[in-house]
C-alpha cells in the first residue's frame, strides 16, 4: 500500500463473511514491508470454482497452473503472494508454486489441485521457496482476519483497499457474494497486476459459476484500461462454497438464476471501478459510452481506442474539451466508422454531430462536467446498434512520477 | 515552432536545390502568429507524383482529394497551410481546399488536379476562404525561399526545422532527393500531424515513384510512433520534375533503379527519425530490434507494441533497465512469442536469455547505456527468421505538460 491515497478513492465497504470461506494473513517477508504479504483464504470441502486469466502469452506459471485447475472445478484454498509477481522465472518460479501448493494439501489433506496460488509484484525474480514456506506455516495456524485485512495484504502499490459485495435471492435463499481485488498501483520494476477473488456461499456448479463470471468479465474488467499494458498476471477467482443452501444452480433456467448472475456482475463491475479509480496517477474517472456501432464488439474496440489514447486522457486531465482527439481516436480504432455520421459529446451534451462541430454549441455547461471528477465520453457513430461502454483515468504527471522517477 | 528546442534535435542540413522545384513562403494568418504560415512550392511541368496517406478513416478532406489524385500521377504544384488542419470540418472543408486548388491552377494554367494542398493544425474549425484565397495571391508573387524557411512554415509546434538530403546515379546522371517534414510538436487543441515533402529532379515515372515511396514507407514512416496515436492529416508526398535528364526510370530493372531507390528510402529514414527526435516531450530517441519472429510482418506488431507501452517508454524515461516491462509488452503484443525462448537485451547487452533472468547479468553497463540519448532495445522471440525494427522516444513529464497543463 502507497502512502498517498488516491483522490478517487472510496471507503471500505462492511463485507458480510461468507460461510464456508476462513481468511488469515501472514508475513512472508517477500520484500521489505512492515506489513503482511500472504494471504491464505480455507474454503469449506465442496468449494466451486471459476476463474479468468490474462491473455498476455508472457503469463506467469500462476496463471497457467490456475488455469488449468479452474477446469477440474474444485477449491480448497487461495494463496496469495505480494512484492513478487514470480513472473518469467521458468523452472524455478514453478517449482516455487508447486511448493505452495503441496504444503497447503498436506495440511488440509487435498489434492494439490484444489489449491489456487496467485503471486504480485517485481517480475523475473524467481518466489523464494524458503520464504514462501515459512510464510504458509504461520498462515495456516493463524486466526481469521477481516475482508479489508485480506484486501491491504494482497495489495502492492495500491494506494487503498477495494472490496465489493452482492446478494441475490436464489429459490428462496439469500445467497451473499463478497469481493476483493487489488491493482494499478506500481512502482518500477514492479509491474501491475490486477487480482480480484469473489467469495459466494451460494450453491452452484463449477459450469455455471465460470459462465456467470466469463459473462460478467466481459463487460466488466475487459471494458477497463489504465495505461494498456496487459499485466502477465491478471487473475479472477469465484469461488462458491454452497453453504447458503439454496437450490444448486446449474443454468440460466434455474429460479434465481439471473438474480444470482447480476449480482456476480454487480460485484465484478464494482472492482473494476475500484481499480480504475485507484489508476496511477489517476485525478478522473472516466466512462467512454459508444452507441451506433455495426456491433458490439466494434462498439467496444471503438470504446478501448479512445480510452488508451494517450492524447483524449491528458486533454481530459487538463480539463479541456478536446473532441477532436475523440474524432481521431474513432478513426484510428480500425472499425467501420464515417466521418459524416459521427457525434461526440461530453456530459451528455453534443460538441459535434454528424460530422460537424455544432454551429450552437456552448462550451460553458461542458467544461463545468469537465471540472469534476466522474467525466462521461459520448461517441455516437450512427451506423447500427452496436453499443458498449469501458472505463479508464485519465493520464496525469502522477503516471509519469509513479512509473519514470524511480530508479529500480 | 516552439520556444524550447528538443535536446534531440540536429541542426538543419544543407539541402541543395533541386532543378523544376521552386518554394515560397507567405502569410495567410490563420492562427496569430508572427511568421509565414502558408508555403507555396511550384513544381516544373511534367512532374511526377507519388503519396501516402494517413488509415485514419475520420481523415481530413485534403487527405481524400490527394489520394484521389496521386493515382493520376501529375503535379504543378503544392500548398501547406500551418495552424489549421481543417480535419472535420464537412462540406465547408472541402470547398476551402477546392477553392486553392482552383486558384492556383487558374494561375498556373494547369489542371486543378495537378494542385496539392495539406493543411496541419486545429482540428474542427474549418480552414477560412479569404485567409486562404489572400495567402496563395500573396505566396504566388514571392520569391523563392530557402528549404529551412519552408520547412519552419510548414511546422506547427514543432521545436526544431527537418530536412534530409541523399543522391544517387542513374544511367551515368546524378539525380538529388531534398525532403522536409514537420510533426510531433503539439499543444492543445492543435492535433499533431506528420507532413512530409520529398522533392527529386530524377525523370521517373509516376507509378515507379510510388513503388519507391510506398517501400520506403513501409520501413520508415510506418516503423515510428511517438504515442500511438494516428493523426487525422499524415501525408507523405514526393514529386520528380524529371529536370536531371537521366534515362527515365520505370521499374527496379533500370539501371540505377536500386540506388534512386535507396536514396529515397534514405531520406524517408532521415525525415522520420527526425520526426522522433521532435517527438513530444522527448528525452531519448529509442530503436526496438526485434528478431527471431515467425515473420516481418510479426516482429514489426511485436515491435510496436513494446514501443507503444507507456510502461516501457517511462522505464527508459527513468534509466531503469525493467526488462520485465518489455516481456510484457511482447506477450500482450498478440503474435506469436514462446516464453520460455524469449531473450530481451538493451544496447547489446543480454538481460534475460531464453525466458530466464541472465545468472551473470551485469547491470553497471546497461545502466551506462540507459543515460545516454540513443537508446537500443534488443528482443528475439527464438521463433524464427523474421525481423523489424521501429523508432519511438520516450515518455516524459515533458508530454504531459504539452497535452495537458494547457487549455484550448
Amino acid at each position: 500500500m502507497s502512502d498517498a491515497v488516491s483522490p478517487l478513492a472510496t471507503p471500505f465497504p462492511d463485507l458480510p463473511p461468507i460461510a464456508g470461506v476462513t481468511p488469515c494473513v501472514a508475513r512472508a517477508g517477500y520484500k521489505n514491508w512492515g506489513r503482511c504479504d500472504l494471504t491464505y483464504v480455507e474454503l469449506a470441502a465442496g468449494t466451486a470454482v471459476a476463474g479468468v486469466f490474462t491473455r498476455n502469452v508472457c503469463c506467469s506459471s500462476e496463471v497457467e497452473i490456475g488455469r488449468d485447475n479452474v477446469a477440474l472445478g474444485k477449491a480448497r484454498a487461495l494463496v496469495v503472494n505480494a512484492g513478487n509477481s514470480n513472473a518469467f522465472t521458468g523452472y524455478r518460479g514453478r517449482e516455487a508454486v508447486e511448493q505452495i501448493m503441496d504444503q497447503v494439501a498436506g495440511h488440509l489433506g487435498c489434492a494439490r489441485e484444489e489449491v489456487f496460488v496467485s503471486s504480485t509484484g517485481v517480475i523475473g525474480v524467481p518466489l523464494p521457496k524458503d520464504k514462501a514456506r515459512e510464510g504458509v506455516t504461520a498462515a495456516l495456524t493463524a486466526s481469521v482476519c477481516t475482508w479489508e485485512e485480506a484486501a491491504r495484504t494482497i495489495s502492492t502499490t495500491d494506494t487503498f483497499p477495494k472490496g465489493a459485495t452482492a446478494t441475490a435471492m436464489v429459490g428462496g435463499t439469500k445467497v451473499t457474494i463478497a469481493g476483493i481485488i487489488k491493482g494499478s498501483g506500481m512502482i518500477a520494476p514492479d509491474m501491475a497486476t490486477m487480482l480480484g477473488y469473489l467469495f459466494t456461499d451460494a450453491a452452484v456448479s463449477p459450469a455455471f459459476l465460470q459462465e456467470c463470471l466469463s459473462r460478467a468479465n466481459t463487460r466488466t474488467f475487459s471494458c477497463i484500461t489504465v495505461d494498456s499494458d496487459t499485466s502477465t498476471s491478471d487473475t479472477v477467482l469465484a469461488f462458491a462454497t454452497g453453504q447458503a443452501g439454496n437450490p444448486a444452480l446449474t443454468s440460466y433456467d434455474d429460479p434465481g438464476a439471473d438474480a444470482f448472475a447480476a449480482a456476480i456482475h454487480d460485484v465484478c463491475r464494482q472492482l473494476a471501478h475500484l481499480v480504475v479509480r485507484d489508476g496511477e496517477g489517476a485525478s478522473k474517472f472516466i466512462a467512454v459510452t459508444v452507441t451506433g456501432a455495426v456491433s458490439d464488439e466494434s462498439a467496444h474496440r471503438v470504446g478501448l481506442a479512445i480510452a488508451n489514447s494517450p492524447l483524449v486522457k491528458t486533454a481530459i486531465a487538463g480539463e479541456d474539451a478536446n473532441w477532436g482527439r475523440v474524432v481521431m481516436a474513432v478513426g484510428k480504432a480500425g472499425e467501420p466508422a464515417n466521418r459524416d455520421t459521427l457525434s461526440i459529446g461530453f456530459g451528455g451534451i453534443w460538441a459535434a454531430r454528424d460530422g460537424l462541430p455544432l454551429a450552437d454549441y456552448d462550451e460553458a455547461p461542458v467544461a463545468a462536467h469537465l471540472k469534476g471528477q466522474d467525466i462521461s465520453v459520448e461517441v455516437d457513430l450512427g451506423l447500427g446498434e452496436g453499443r458498449a461502454q469501458v472505463w479508464t483515468c485519465d493520464l496525469t504527471h502522477g503516471y509519469i512520477s509513479i512509473n519514470a522517477d524511480y530508479r529500480s
